[in-house]
């Protein structure tokens, strides 16, 4: 850790600081420059604070050499986590498709889309029982009811679940889900972070609209740091001033991600675009980059299914998708 | 609301979108242009979700006419809403100051601060017991301990309180707080927004980092359906490219609030700048601009305190800082 | 075009902009809602702006329905184009892969990177002869004589020549070169579009740092109104708050544009992310995305080439990485 | 400046740069952690560029201590520039009020928006006469005829005369002007800026749209490094995710740019709210953080003038503005 001093510090304060990273048993190199003088910590800073420093008076900037995250940070981990999930795995070179319906709405509806993805080569149903909306006068999901249409969904074609938790009471209906979805909008909730991180199931931890990579990983870190270690990266677009696509997709976090975690990265182009003709190009993209996997809406009957969306595709869309998937994810694996 | 149609949509599609939508009892105009057909809706379409149709295939892009949101609209209550806390008032032309510490860390120093910000003339006392902070190694804050020593300065100098809830489990120590404080992170927890509707006491609704001023809205609509009307909106900085500052105030969001809703409108130049010598300019802007107050974060002993950082206020600058903002109140109130 | 009146407009200015509309003889179509007025134009808006007609004080919105390009807008012209260059060809299912270094340095350097980069597979070679750099102080590239070394680089291997250019003066130098760039800074430096605009060589048009996609077809409008109908476009990364990269590369930008130009469309991964080791799957993914081409820098010996960057990729590395595009555009071309 | 260098360096290049900088004359400090070796540089960096050392294999980061400019830094100028034109002065404590029409229409709207501007107490007349506009097909200004309507109305009211410039050559039309003015368009438009750092007039310098502080600033130093020390620094709204605006005012520029530079600081409003209704209160703002003026659109009469927008004030609303903007400036000068 580097830190900058103000010209010409106060030197009582400059002492009290001095004295206090002694405390913590820093080697601290001093070097002076013209107008600044610059301290270099040596040891362990991954429990310093940057905010709190950076607000000392006397500090001028502070920027950080080693990463702040231990358990997610690949120099601590270098070879891949692999997530087993029921009979199929996330990460090490596995392609994973999630795939289902924006909203768990009937037992015909998720049945059906659930067969049709299994038929396409998907290996996991995701569909929402408990939707995150912006407006309090929308459709909230089906709730307990919806988990169990899932449930029903899971033993007819074996695939596993993933499914969104808002809160941490809705646990005690989440047994049967396999991987639990953390949502964009709750990726700080860190209350609910420490919560899931001690369950024994895995995590898919999906990036905040605004959220840096940085903050990402600190996330997955609050729930590694509670003995879960089983956290599933999703990048799902970011909030920038381009309005032709809901969000950008940053696929540039794939390699990114993949250079500083050893934690699987799964992009949904079906939320960053919101656009089902934008989707399978971006899919495409997503896994020929590296991406362990994608996550796509499907939906069965765009006329009477109001909540899928224009986001979702149609299932022989689907299926040509998951077809052309697994040809790109075959070139790429001999890179 | 204006629904612009794909060109040439699929006919059996829109016949049983034009039925689902006279089921819902709009009155329908149809108008027709060169290559798209536009359909006009007159009615109440607040519970219309424009997410779910602008998803429908036929779909090109959706516009509303009116906000999505009722209570907080000042089309139906065009007078300000006023907010009694203790023996002080918010909104209604009265300047709000709350000041205190980043986190609650001993009984000297929050009698300390309390005391000086009194003095100085502040209306309220803030700090935090629950930190929400992005490492899960950072110091969390005081906790229920915190909450304790804030009713101590409470009792000492009459201010009324405002500390942040993060999650619903520690209303039940929030008996003597008079301000529930939702922080930027949560202000998509959809779910902690319902519970705190269901309180009774006012609520400071800090808007998310990349939150629109529509969708801080939204989150303050949340609460007030549930019954609480009593929501008070923080504009606290917003994610930008610049990196001068730690988030970019949106000042302008203070005229932009007073004209789309009724409810009072503090800004926090503190977290927005992240810097101490750019608060008090910010401070006297926010309330040229006509906002209803400021949050401001002000400690007292910068050698010793780790925790207040540069974006706090000495004591003595928050005196000059709060003279200030009394005589620019005093005239921009003539204005 | 849709124009959304505000609640209650003063009926002179209303009467006095509708008799205006009609001079322009547009079809109107009126329509009231509850509380707004809403006129819908039928006939060629392109030539009507927006930011006028908003700027009415009786106008509240104005959303249109036809895109304001015309000569780049697919809708006029649904084949794609296809551009000659020498005996290369862009678009029109060919892979263009332009490579060279950021700057022309010496003539040793760019007949080895030429030579190296011809010998890979590059279509075109890439160089910087004037340069845009932020401060004043750093090198602004070897200028006339950086045009001559290009010129010799091309004449040895026969690859066309992309360079870019900051100033109309700078044209009279420009007669060997084969694409003339555009850089992202002077994106909206109409002066200089109209004036490429009247030349007769292809134009390489990057995409401002902050420009939206529809902003970028305007500037593809301009030169190509001027008579100059060959432009590429080139996604070169947008401005966002993450700082892992030193742009975020906007991949949907590709479908996006797909659909709405017949323009070619070209991404460059190397100035998007920074960073070299990020730039082999960035490329891999646009082209699996559909892009035209990729914009790749490569040096030749880092030790000694100081303004090479850690976003050049070395020979070896650019030549396997070419072998990899080859294999990702075979597989895709097939979809 | 400090250099972090990757883990493990080639040693050849090590050694070759370590030459390199020795060479440069810099004082070198090296300090090595437990897996970073950082070198602190001291000496005069501001002629480094940080790009190219960043852009060196064994380079992990770069970051400078002191600022990149020079002539525009306030360390190396204390005292506030004050720029005198004609009778009036810009900077030290003087109230700039620029006023008048987005663009020059006619003889009689821009003498009586003039004579207007000037009874309210506005001390210099803006207006377009050649107008950067995002699409080819919209109305360019009027151009040369513009500019000399504008020395009709400097003739007639004795107000200096503020308009842009958009290319070279039409600096031959210039020679009435007072201020010239770079478009936020322009900001990075090099060629453009060593053109007018050659030129005997006050430049009047707007921020892009995404360009940081630093970068504004630097654009300052292109001017300046070519002899003309007297700009106008011109914050104009930054692009943002935030729709209620047509760009994010970014206030907190004033207290930053007046830490970092001695260059007066006016504001825009009008161009970056697009809103004549949240534009006073952002010009009070903008007084009252400290700006040293405001650029204000005012129009004469909405009903005929297409191009005075939604963001112009007519002139009594401009009049009222101007008496508050007087009285908040005399409450501020005495803090």
């Amino acid at each position: 850790m580097i830190i900058i001093l103000k010209e010409n510090p106060d030197p009582a304060q400059l002492e009290s600081f001095m004295a206090w990273l002694r405390e913590k048993n820093f080697d601290i190199h001093e070097s002076s420059g013209e107008s600044h003088k610059i301290l270099g910590l040596v040891g362990d800073t991954s429990s310093m604070d940057v905010d709190l420093i950076s607000a000392l008076d006397i500090v001028e900037s502070v920027r950080r050499v080693q990463e702040p995250y231990k358990k997610a940070n690949r120099k601590f981990q270098p070879e891949d986590t692999i997530i087993k999930v029921a009979n199929t795995q996330v990460g090490g070179g596995n392609l994973t498709i999630m795939a289902g319906p924006c909203s768990v709405e009937s037992e015909e509806q998720i049945l059906k889309v659930a067969r049709a993805v299994k038929a396409s080569g998907a290996t996991m149903l995701r569909g929402g029982a408990f939707k995150p909306r912006t407006s309090p006068y929308s459709f909230q999901g089906k709730g307990v009811e919806g988990l169990r249409l899932l449930s029903l969904a899971k033993k007819d074609t074996g695939l596993p679940i993933v499914t969104e938790l808002m809160e941490i009471h809705q646990l005690e209906y989440f047994e049967d889900v396999d991987i639990i979805q953390i949502g964009a909008r709750n990726m700080q909730n860190f209350n609910l972070l420490k919560e899931v991180g001690k369950q024994d199931k895995p995590i898919l931890l999906k990036r905040g609209m605004s959220a840096t990579i940085e903050e990402l990983l600190m996330s997955a870190e609050y729930v590694m740091s509670e003995g879960n270690e089983r956290v599933i990266l999703c990048e799902r677009g970011i909030r920038t001033f381009e309005t032709a696509t809901r969000n950008t997709l940053d696929l540039s976090a794939i390699p990114v991600l993949k250079k500083l975690t050893h934690l699987p990265v799964i992009i949904d182009p079906s939320h960053a675009t919101g656009k089902a003709d934008l989707v399978p190009s971006m899919a495409i993209a997503a896994v020929a980059a590296g991406a362990d996997g994608v996550l796509i809406e499907v939906h069965n009957d765009p006329q009477h299914a109001l909540c899928d969306g224009s986001q979702s595709l149609r299932p022989e869309v689907f299926d040509d998708l998951a077809k052309k998937l697994f040809k790109v994810h075959e070139v790429v694996s001999k890179f």
